[in-house]
């Protein structure tokens, strides 16, 4: 550990307490009033979904419906995926010793770190260093993505969001691109992206496709929100899944069994097409 | 306590472990397929809102757009009320000691109970006694509902979801019973809601407005929610307010300050109004 | 569900929020004095263990030397079981995503409900039962006894803290009641919990033992504890193991494993008996 | 943001999932045998305090009675500070919202992070950095803690341990020092804590005297600790102070009240000493 590491640990700690009124720029709550970023909650209510709100309190600004489609089928994207994932697990644990759903909630939180869930993040700051290192050297981003693939390699670390425990060609990725296609979106980082798999694919000798979270990712820095929220993110989109699976959990299992991850059968509706019209 | 009372915690106690698999009926994961109760996640992702998803999830079919715009609606109606809510204070409390951003919303959600965030469901449960004992003695809503109130009160108990801290005519209430409204789903439930507000202002002389959580209750008992799943609503909701205002202390406060819920002022965007089209 | 059941639900809800002082009986603070339950820390440290501090905590009074000896013997008693208790489980589980420590507790902690850790105060509410039932119908303790057992039997409920997973004879029921008859705090609390073992293996021709929870709850009723404090008595127990636990996840296991619970074996020291002097 | 600091976030991410059986250290649970490190658990109970419980978990060793008691010492120096930590704080928090115990904790253990609680940990790695200094440059501990300082100081990084917002000579500091010298502790770690107090009084101009937190982690070291295991240490010393306040908040106070921290008065039993003999 060099100074600089355990120094930089030190950079924040035990400033004097502070008792001065703070401000927010979120919300404003007054006597029949609520305004979120400025706009009437009441306006907002039937007129923008879901991704939309999510964007104007992370963004600060309402985005088009195209945007909030894109942001909305994000959140879809990652709201479940079955009970192994180790946030459903631990929920799906809690629940079977007879915690409160709030507390499976939490507890299923708690296990999206950097290893569950932060990919969209990490794969978001490669991602950010590549294109940050292509402007600064004037080179192009194929350049740079190889030039910073290689540094990663030597030094032994990996690039998060690419190739998935289960899927070889997760149907979600291509999904979203071509919703962010269609929202108009599709900049530098989906490209830098794209030439992070192809580098890998190469470095490797075998194909080591963008999962969701790559994906997610690199769609959010297009957004341009802040890598700090981008955990964040997944966190609103998989707490439905903790609460259906908790739910679930209650409702139809044992109290206190063995809960091994990956032995769980599928017994729902058999797959069946989304009727649009 | 008496032995109803106490023993009635001992019912699922301490059952021996079982090892064997388990069913899940939420979402099927195959190689290179995932399947939210049937509906290939691609094909849900651009095609349903938030609001939608959640449904599925949790009442196991997809509903109509209108129905899904309704979801989306209560949804962004609970996304933020300020600092000053417990779940957002314990979320910037715990920001303030350097908490990541998971622990910060498990902390703001493990403050989401009875007293807050609770209402929605509480209330759900008063206006099922209510329709339960007028279907079973055979007895108009308005009578059945003066009764209950009347057993409350003697009891001393309070009904929840009616009045508020803050607002006296809460916007939000209207325009979610206008958007029920509008996606034909009101019927007995909300109609109780309704009575149960103009029977607690005759009991109290004083008005005691149905607040937006009683009226989620009433809402999304129409849609036919189970009360059990009706405080993981509120959680959905609050998480991306529990994330937006979590990220906002740890990036515009100072570490480790007194924090003193109601003390906040507003400085974001001034008034402005929602351009649909 | 009666009125009595959905009413109670609503008892404090929704209280007009205050701002006013309020007063604690803990701990004092001054500059350069902290007095706990009006002891100067500093004299407590080094002269207490930690039983007698967490008793003066909880019952505002120090316990004798012996007392605190047997305090701390239960402490002692439920530090650590291993890694398949669901509340171990649940922190490894998060370990293993890369949690902090403190997250890993946290999710261990949630872990501790009904089901596990809760037996401690749900046999202290079984054995309350019967203690206040023969003082009210002036009958034997014995006779107390098999009534109230009768009772739940008829009505489907089970005593907890009877009865083990693993152990037939578990090895700290008879010690800890060794330890409080050495204390002199045998009373009828544990004569009842007897009682109660002894009725169970009639009811069931089976012999259904007391297990260290079922120990624990009778001693801490001589010892005057407040049913609502017996879960947090073995949350404090169990921290340490699951820090221990933890850290084991963390530094000796591979990121995101599937932890299947039961599944380890033990590589620590062999079997070697306390040097006592 | 340089590739080192990015990089070095990648480097355990997405191992593949590993079913194989794992080991522990810690606790072989048997039927009818507990043992703790090898020591069967009934010979433990009884025998020794806390504190060497807490070691032998942590350290694989039973420790001398004596270091049990400095480690007994250094848990009831941080069991409780009052409500205004932030961790109680958090725990009166959701107990005010009608939160179960194990929440309140839960709740309160996530906000010990590095500005509350991790100064323990912070501290030791700063001993560590400078007796690592002497060594690796042989110079004596006053000049690597001089070069530390002042490297830290052009760095803007703070050495925490040191200063407290209420203390100006804490009263558990200095009894702590003298049981770590009864209990035959004191080395460089200690003689370097208080190296670092005097060379900060040098180059702030004023006092800032070593806290009880500075002090545990310079007192660990000597026994051995690894740093990563030292927030765990104040989580196991703080977790009933945690529940005792929520009890207190829970039993004694209305429902959402809005809890300021620092507005309360105590009311507990006057200053009075511990009878020892």
């Amino acid at each position: 550990m060099t100074p600089l590491e355990t120094g930089s640990r030190f950079r924040h700690t035990a400033r004097i307490m502070d008792t001065s009124k703070f401000n927010t720029a979120i919300t404003s709550t007054k006597p029949d009033e609520i305004l979120l970023r400025g706009y009437p909650i009441e306006q907002l209510m039937g007129n923008v979904d879901f991704g939309q709100a999510v964007y104007l309190l992370f963004r600060g600004e309402l985005p088009s419906a195209k945007v909030g489609r894109l942001m909305t089928a994000m959140l879809v994207s990652s709201i479940d995926h079955g009970p192994a994932a180790p946030s459903v697990n631990g929920a799906r644990l809690s629940a079977s010793t007879g915690a409160p759903l709030n507390a499976c909630v939490a507890a299923g939180i708690l296990n999206i770190n950097r290893f569950h869930g932060g990919a969209i993040e990490d794969c978001a700051i490669a991602i950010l260093e590549i294109t940050k290192r292509a402007e600064a050297e004037s080179i192009g981003l194929d350049v740079a993505t190889e030039n910073v693939l290689n540094e990663y390699r030597q030094r032994k670390f990996r690039v998060a969001g690419f190739g998935h425990r289960l899927h070889q060609a997760d149907p979600r990725t291509p999904r979203l691109f071509a919703l962010a296609e269609e929202a108009g979106v599709c900049g530098k980082f989906i490209e830098t992206c794209k030439l992070i798999e192809a580098g890998l694919s190469k470095q490797l000798g075998k194909r080591l496709p963008i999962n969701v979270d790559g994906a997610i990712g690199a769609v959010l820095l297009e957004l341009g929100f802040e890598t700090e929220l981008m955990n964040g993110f997944f966190m609103i989109a998989r707490v439905p899944g903790l609460i259906a699976q908790s739910h679930e959990e209650t409702t139809r299992e044992k109290k206190m069994r063995k809960i091994i991850p990956g032995t769980h059968a599928y017994d729902g509706p058999a797959k069946r097409d989304v009727q649009t019209d």
